[in-house]
Order: structure tokens, then C-alpha cells, then sequence
């Protein structure tokens, strides 16, 4: 059975140090968020994805969810059991709104425990990961009585929460989608549509079901500009709260996938199903990013999350196993035949490869959460304004780059187990089955590519990508101040200068022909996601230098962030130069093939 | 349904003018394959693949072989049937010697046939492509008794074999490995261990199998050079060829596996099974190798297939599915609400780069094998060595590279389906599930790099990569003196002047520090794969360049053709600098961290 241990010692360093949660004591939620708090919350979470959700894993990839004939969905066995107790320890309402009952904490701690969430279970998360992206677009968008009527409940748990936006027909251009909402006269929509690859879409964990919905109203434009938003409740709520009876909506069937096999994927049926507008008519876009946003972080984390188990995994095994001998002879167990995977520099590439990724991409995620605490808390205009723009910069490279990196990592990391990779018993490739859906959902990351190159950078005058540019450049000034430890200043500096260029290019050749942005928008997404990267082994080596003598600090820790650092620098970076080489080589000979020759 | 037609068309391109099999009619077997019959093998081959095969892919997966309580396997409907009309069309005989009922055709047009039944079905075709294996270890290592006995039936099919190599404390270093042969009086030998991943190991498809199996005799060192190769029949052979009563060998248990469901991979256990000892005592692994570089070649070929029938579907879906607006305006196609993804940049760099990938590794496969057929039946001994020497350098790296590559191209084109892509019922993740195999088996890609680096290029002296870069040298200065149609000469002579420093720093440091050449191996394999496939642009280039113009040609081909070599220039020669760096960056930094660090 595979293992998994959560990184609290990890996780406290880049709270501690690199999201530096301490400085924030002033804002809102953050005064609470004690040292001994986070170490408690931590713990916890840990000791209950650890023994609890963990296990639970290969049965929610072997046993699925089973949708009856009538409708109704069963969970895997333990699930719902398992979510009781997630509920009753409070793990749904760690930054939620104190007046819904929440904890009020920073979104960063919350963050921080669901990566734990995610490397144990996926599948399960995603049931507490959907809600979570409802309740945000609920509290932003919803009317003062949406929110007393469903937030409580949903951030209890109770209630669950899914988001509607993919139709057969249309997932990427929702501009395309079929759903009608036809205005009733006590203000409530008749709903009516199907939707396809609904996470969570119907199960036994919760008593109610909160379904967001993407709807076009009757008379609405046919296209994107006439969506709106609903709510859909699965039973319809009373004025006290009750529940009544069972709305027009329904689970058609459950979708038979490549992993994730734990979370029920439904075809959700709405037959003039009740449904209550979100926010203004036609605004149904903007609401439902709110969410998305969010759910893109959500899903950068997967990423990681998926990496960090399988690497650890793939660790646990590199230990045990013995096989062939070093390459040299003073590196060789005397009295054993064979030596263990360590010994061997191409299974370490593999590791520290996802070593690498997996410590720098844990900063980033959980540095940009709090960028998006900064947005909403922080005290003045200009912090506020400069948070916003770098996590609106930086989300598209968040899902998409952490996710590809996160998949390679697992798909190493199988490798690293040779033949018992393929196994299914060996747990190595449920991993990998379960991180491939990260890079499709919530948008491709085709689609995330796009949306850094075709709007993130030009976005109010390229005002973000400006800013990244000189936060990262001071960084880098003053890693070379002080020493440059790592050996990161020169390769980071000249991998940025690729970015700029790259950038510069864009800018100039994006605009004559826009197939050029769009040809080499994903090479921009990796180089800006390697740059970034090495930004946060920047962070992390600066800190660690300073730590690694003094006293009371666990030496070995800091010694090997600065060696993985050291890596990063070495051979990670180096790819930023083949990266911008693909962006300048514009969209002439991708799109020159007429389509009949496909 | 997941689509495919069978490249004929392609092959035949690659045949003619890249192999140029019409410049070896002085070779045997080569004159009996008249165009007329190359084109009538490979097209009654594509019809049985896409007829029969194709369609049994899916049966394959989800019904997976079964094991019944006596150890009997029954393959998934259809198999069985398939299997016998597919040794009733020759399809098993294509390259055998004529002496046991062989063909007697050149490999190299087994080999172009071996990808269609692969991207039809792969599971389906580990059941011949074993016994391919097994047959041609037996030719070169075996007595001439054990050939009459045992080669008739195996390359008409109604035998079939294996290769037993892994147990469960062994796979790589096979020095460790436990099954033990006990001489008998009469010369044979009692077999007693446990094999595991035996692909084809029990089934219902063929009357006997003829298992290879290593193990070491009574007495024989217990190390790598104690190791000899074994003929364990499934059933025991009389003299006039009757199946007698059954071997003391059978299926223990099935692996559960990620993919190639379709295919039996069976723990087997030998009980004093009767073996007949195959070559000399102690030479067990040179005859294994015999079938394993043959089946190395054949799995770099997997790769391929599965990207190229993945890339087919994702073409198909893109010129189906329509979503979102072209990016420039005059694209947009007229009266439609949105375009199909063709118009999306980043769609068709999925599709170009498995394309590039696909048409160019198709080309390797094939002329790969031509030197296989050379190596045995060239006039001279200088050819005969020329083509050994380099087909044995570029082994490992049509197994790796084109795995990897393989691999790839099978997640983009699943990519291109975005969440449809996840869904089973579309077929695109199973080609991802059966691709990821192949990365593995046969000796680990990392494995593979070791293999170049470790031993290849420097065997004899260095004379295999000194005789490719050679050839590849004077290609360049031909196509530069042909006008140089795809500008490939450029770059391809800037990737190989990388490669060529890269080859030379190995050669300086790896020497002083042999993790210093394990650190940079999986880089340099890359690298050696990124230049080999421009090498077969820059050939097929010139053919195209040639032929566009000529009266009778297919212009478009040709004009495809040439598109896509630029392609290759622009944007998959321009990484071979990041991985010469990778390369230089040695071994510190990588074998730095203590082992308790991890």
C-alpha cells in the first residue's frame, strides 16, 4: 500500500518564511493564525489524511461510485464516513466567514491543508474542493438571503456545492451552451438543460446539493454575453431552512474515467428544475469566475499534491529496493550483491527532479494564496492592487505549468518503480491516471496558455508582468548581495532575461498576427512557469543560508534546500533559452498545413 | 469508436525512398519483394488491423484476460479467432526463413506491417511479437534439433513463445536472479523458480508455448555470469512433434495491470519443470540478448504506434469538434457559430508535434531495420559491420527516445479532447495507458540511456558514434548542396555540433567520474533522439523536394511532407542546447543529497 506523509516541516518553512504569514498580523484573520495554531491545524489535517483518507484511496480507485436506478449515487466505501469526520473536525470552514459560522482563518492555511487533502485522496477532496468554489462565488455575487439560506450549511459541510458549466456540446466556449432559464413569475427560473462532467454531481455524503449553474435566459444573446448564473438546490429549502421536496434535477448517469474514479463525474438533467439568479442577468461569466479563479489555484495544487505522494512513494521505494551496483566502486555496499535505486544518478534525476518541483511548487501555491488574501485584506489600495495583478498573472502558470510538471513528476516517479510501476496493486499509476485529469479540467491548460498570453499580459498596459519583473529582478539583486548561495542569481537572471525577450516578441509579433501569440503561448506558460520556480529557489536558498548556523535550526533541512536549490540552478533553468527559441519561432510552419492534409 | 487507418501510403514513402529497399534486390529476400507485393502485404495487413483488430482494442481493455482455477487463461472475445485468421493470412511467417515455413521477406517489411498491428492493437500483438522474439534466439543460439522441433511451429503460430526474464527481487540486475536448473541423466534440466511479468505467458490462443526462461545450473556462479538460457515447453514435444502431457510450468496469478489488459501477464511458476538447455552453459544472457535487442526495436516501434493512431483521432476529433473563434479574423469561417479546433494554434502544435514526431520515428523504425537485414545479409563485411555498429548504437535509443516521444504524443492527442479525452467510452486514454508500457519493459528507459552511454559509445572505440556522425555530416552537406528545401541543415548541423560536444565532454568526464556520464545519460539519449529524427527530416526532405514537381507524384504528399520537416526545424531542433547543458551539468549537484535527506 502506498505511503504518504504530510510535509508539515515543509509547509511551516514557506509559511514562516517565504509567505512570511507573520508579517501579516494586522490584517483580518491573520492575528488568529498563532504559530500553535497552524501547527495544531496542521497536525491534525495531517494525522487525518494520513490514517484516515489515505487508505481510502485505492478503494475509491478500485470500487467507484455506483449510480442506482433511481438516480441516487453511492460513494466508495468509507467515504462517507470519512467526510463526517472532515466536517465535525472542522476542515470545511477553515477560511470561511465567521458569520456563516467559519473559521475566519487566512485562505493560505486552508490551502496548505488541502494539498495534504489532495495527495492522500483527490477523489474526496474534490467533494469539500467544489463547495468551497461555490461558496466563494455565492458570497461575492449572491443576495444577502442566498447567502443566510445556503452559506452556513455549506461551509458546515452539510451542504455541498458544484459548478455547471460543461455541456456535450461546449466546454471551453461556453458561449455555445443550450440550458434555458425561463423567468417564473415569483422571481425563481425554470431550469432546463444537460450538463456533462459534473464533479460531485450527486452522492450520499451531504443532505443537500448546491448546484451553480450556467444558464441562458429566455430572449437572452445566444452567445457569451447572455449567460447567467443559478442556484439549483438538489431538495428545495424553506424559508426555515428545511428541506423539501426534491428539485428537477438529476444524475443520468455516472462517466466511466481514467482515474479520479472516487469522485462521482455525473451528467446532471435539469427538466425545469427551480432556480434562484446569482447576481445580475447575463453577468452569469464574471460570477462563475470568481469561482474558476479560485478553482484553478485549487487545481495547481493537485499538481503538487499528486507529485508529492508519488515522489515520496517512489523514495520509499528507491530505499528498499536493491538492484545492480553503483557506477563507482567507493560508492558500493561492501557484503551486499546490489545496492539500493540511490546509487544509480538517473533514478536521483528523477527524484530530484520531483523534488525539485515539489518544494518550489508548494511556495509558489502557497505564496500566491496569499496573494489573494492580500487582494481582498491587504490595507492599502496599491498592496491590494499589486496582489491582485501578480495572482491574475500567475494563476494560468499555477494550473497549468504546476500541473504538467505534477504529472511528470508521477509519471517518474512509476518509473522509478520499474515493472511494479505498472501494477496496479503497487498504487504507482493511479497516481498518474489521477494526475492527468489536473491538466483538463477548470480549462485545458491549452486554454490557460491563452489566457496568459492573449490577456494576462496585456492586461491594463502589461502593468502585472511589469511588476513581476521588477519583484523578481529585486529579488535576485539581493540574492547577489547576499553571496548568492545557491548559485541561482546568474542562471535565474538570464532565464528571465529569455522570458523578456520572449515577452518582447510577443508583444511585437502577437500583435501583426495573433496565431503568433497563440503559437507560442504554451512555450511562454513553461518558460514563465520555470522562471518562476526558480524565483521561489531563490526565496527559499536566501532563507535557508541565513538559517543553516544558527542554533536551534535543523541544519540538514536547510543544507538540503540548499542543494535542491543548487539542482534548480544547475539543470532546471537551463531549459529557458529552448523554451523562448519556441515562442520566436512564431506560427508560420504550425499552421502552415491546409487541414485537408491532416 | 476510436478510428485508424493503417500509413500505408507513408510506409511506402519511407520503403522506397528512405530505405530504398529497391537497391537491395542482390540481398536474399529482398528480390521477392517486388513492390507489387510489398503493396499487396501491406495493404491486406492494413485491412485485417483496421478490420479485425482495431476493433477488438477496446473488447481487449475492458475484458481483460481471465484466470481460472486451474490455471488456464482465456483471452478476451475475439482474441482467439483474430489470432488464428491472423496466422492463416501469413502475417506470423513474413521474415521467417523459408527452411522452417518462413517467408523468408525482409524484416524490415515484418517490421512496417508490426505498427499497424500495434496501433490496431498492442495487447493483441504481444502475443506474436513474443514469439518473433523467442524465434529468433532459438535460429542463432539454438541446436539444430531444437530449430526442427520447435521453429516450424512457432513462426506458423500454432505455437507460440515467451521470454522469462524478471522475478519478483529482480528485474534489471538479473546477476540476483534464483531459478535454478537441476542437470538430469538425460541431458535436460529440472527448472524451479518464479518469473514474473511473463507477457503472453498462459493463454488460449495457440497449442503449446515454448517459454525461454534464464536460470542458473547446479553449481554455476550466482551471478550475473552464471546465467544460461532454457526451452521450457508448455506442453512436452515427442519426437515426431506430438504434444504430450503437460511441463511442470503454469500460470500462477494475473497482474492487475495500468493498461495492455488484452494481453496475459501471468506469474509463472516452474516446479521442476522439464528445460532444454539453448547454446552453451553460462551464455544465457547473450542469447537473451539476441531476443531482446530484436524486442528493444519493437517496443521503440510501440511507441510510434500508439502516437500515431492517438494523433489520428485527435485529427479526427479537431476536424469535428468546433469550439471558440479563430484567432484572426479572416480564418473565422462564415455562418458557423464557432470553428473547429483546428484554427487554435496550440491545438495544432499538439497535432504537428506528434505529426513531426510520428512520420519521422516511422522512418527511423523502418530504416533501423534495414540495417538489422543488413547486418545479416550485406554483401561485404564492412556493410555488414557499418550497419551492426550503428544499429546497435541507435538500439537504445529507438527504444527510449520513441517511447518517451510515443508517450507523449499519445497525452497531447488526448489533450486535443479535452475532458472527452479523460472520458473512457473515447478511447484516447487507453492509448495513453497502453503507451505508458513501454517507457518501461525491456529494460527501463533509464536503462536504455545507460546502455548508450554506458556501453555503446564506447564499444570499439567509439567507431559506432564516430561512423553515425559521419553519415549524418555528409547528409547535411548533401542536402546543403540540394538547396537545402526545409532549412533543416542549419539546424540540424548546429543540434549535432551539441550533440558532438556533449559526446565529448562525456567522454572527458565521464571517465574521471562515472556518475558524471549516469547523471547525463537520459539528457544525451534525448539529444542523440532529437538529431536522429532531423536526420530522417532532412532525408525524407530531400526525397520530397525531389518528387514534388514530377508528373504522377502526389504533390500534396510531398508538399506535407516538407511542411512538417520545417516544422521539425523551427521547433523541435531548437532544444537540443537545454539538453547538451543538462548534460554538462554533471553529477554534483545531483548525487549531493544525503540519502537520510530524502
Amino acid at each position: 500500500m502506498p505511503v504518504y506523509t504530510a510535509p508539515v516541516r515543509d509547509t511551516r518553512f514557506v509559511l514562516d518564511h517565504v509567505v512570511g504569514m507573520q508579517n501579516y498580523g494586522n490584517l483580518p484573520g491573520f492575528a488568529d493564525a498563532t504559530p500553535d495554531l497552524v501547527e495544531a491545524i496542521l497536525e491534525e489535517g495531517a494525522r487525518f489524511c494520513q490514517d484516515v483518507l489515505a487508505p481510502l484511496n485505492r478503494v475509491g480507485d478500485e470500487e467507484g461510485c455506483t449510480r442506482h436506478d433511481d438516480g441516487a449515487v453511492t460513494t466508495p466505501q468509507g467515504f462517507k464516513d470519512a467526510y463526517r469526520q472532515f466536517c465535525e473536525l472542522g476542515f470545511t470552514s477553515l477560511s470561511a466567514p465567521a458569520e456563516y459560522g467559519g473559521q475566519g482563518l487566512p485562505h493560505v492555511l486552508a490551502t496548505a491543508m488541502s494539498e495534504y487533502v489532495l495527495s492522500a485522496n483527490q477523489s474526496f477532496e474534490m467533494y469539500h474542493g467544489l463547495t468551497a468554489g461555490a461558496i466563494a462565488s455565492i458570497l461575492v455575487k449572491g443576495s444577502d438571503e442566498q447567502k443566510a439560506t445556503y452559506l452556513p450549511k455549506m461551509v458546515a459541510g452539510t451542504w455541498t456545492g458544484t459548478m455547471n458549466l460543461t455541456e456535450p456540446h461546449c466546454g471551453t466556449d461556453l458561449g455555445l451552451l443550450k440550458t434555458r432559464a425561463e423567468p417564473q413569475a415569483d422571481g425563481s427560473y425554470r431550469i432546463s438543460g444537460t450538463k456533462i462532467f459534473i464533479s460531485s454531481g450527486e452522492h450520499d455524503m451531504s443532505e443537500n446539493i448546491i448546484h451553480l449553474v450556467l444558464a441562458k435566459i429566455t430572449g437572452a444573446p445566444d452567445n457569451v454575453k447572455g449567460i447567467s448564473l443559478f442556484i439549483v438546490p438538489k431538495f428545495m429549502v424553506g424559508d426555515d431552512g428545511s428541506l423539501g421536496e426534491r428539485n428537477g434535477v438529476s444524475c443520468g448517469s455516472i462517466e466511466h474515467k481514467m482515474g479520479i474514479h472516487g469522485n462521482s463525474t455525473c451528467v446532471m438533467n435539469y427538466d425545469g428544475a427551480t432556480g434562484y439568479l446569482v447576481g445580475e442577468p447575463e453577468k452569469g461569466l464574471a460570477a462563475m469566475f470568481i469561482m474558476m479563479n479560485a478553482a484553478r489555484l485549487g487545481v495547481g495544487l493537485q499538481g503538487l499534491a499528486q507529485g508529492e505522494v508519488a515522489y515520496q512513494n517512489a523514495v520509499a521505494y528507491a530505499k528498499d529496493r536493491r538492484q545492480g551496483r553503483a557506477l563507482r566502486p567507493d560508492q558500493r555496499e561492501a557484503d551486499a550483491k546490489a545496492d539500493t535505486l540511490f546509487v544509480h544518478p538517473d533514478v536521483r534525476r528523477m527524484l530530484m527532479e520531483a523534488r525539485a518541483f515539489n518544494e518550489s511548487a508548494r511556495a509558489l501555491v502557497l505564496w500566491g494564496s496569499l496573494q489573494v488574501d492580500l487582494s481582498r485584506k491587504a490595507e492599502t489600495e496599491e498592496e491590494r492592487v499589486q496582489a491582485e495583478d501578480i495572482i491574475s498573472l500567475l494563476t494560468p502558470v499555477i494550473k497549468g505549468y504546476l500541473t504538467d510538471k505534477g504529472f511528470e513528476a508521477a509519471v517518474n516517479a512509476q518509473q522509478v518503480f520499474g515493472g511494479h510501476g505498472y501494477i496496479r496493486e503497487w498504487g504507482m499509476e493511479q497516481f498518474v491516471r489521477d494526475a492527468r485529469i489536473a491538466q483538463i479540467y477548470e480549462g485545458t491548460n491549452g486554454v490557460q496558455a491563452m489566457d496568459l498570453v492573449g490577456r494576462k499580459l496585456a492586461q491594463n498596459g502589461g502593468r502585472a508582468v511589469r511588476t513581476f519583473f521588477e519583484v523578481v529582478g529585486r529579488d535576485i539583486a539581493d540574492a547577489r548581495a547576499a553571496g548568492d548561495p545557491a548559485g541561482l542569481a546568474a542562471p535565474l537572471e538570464q532565464a528571465m532575461g529569455e522570458l523578456q525577450a520572449a515577452t518582447m516578441w510577443l508583444a511585437q509579433n502577437g500583435m501583426a498576427d495573433p496565431n503568433n501569440a497563440g503559437a507560442g503561448a504554451y512555450a511562454y506558460m513553461q518558460l514563465m512557469g520555470v522562471v518562476t520556480l526558480g524565483w521561489m529557489w531563490l526565496k527559499m536558498a536566501g532563507v535557508s543560508a541565513k538559517l543553516v548556523d544558527q542554533p536551534g535550526e535543523d541544519r540538514a533541512f536547510h543544507e538540503a534546500k540548499l542543494t535542491t536549490a543548487r539542482f534548480y540552478a544547475q539543470r532546471e533553468l537551463t531549459a529557458a533559452g529552448a523554451y523562448r527559441r519556441k515562442v520566436e519561432a512564431g506560427a508560420e510552419a504550425l499552421m502552415a498545413l491546409p487541414v485537408d492534409a491532416f
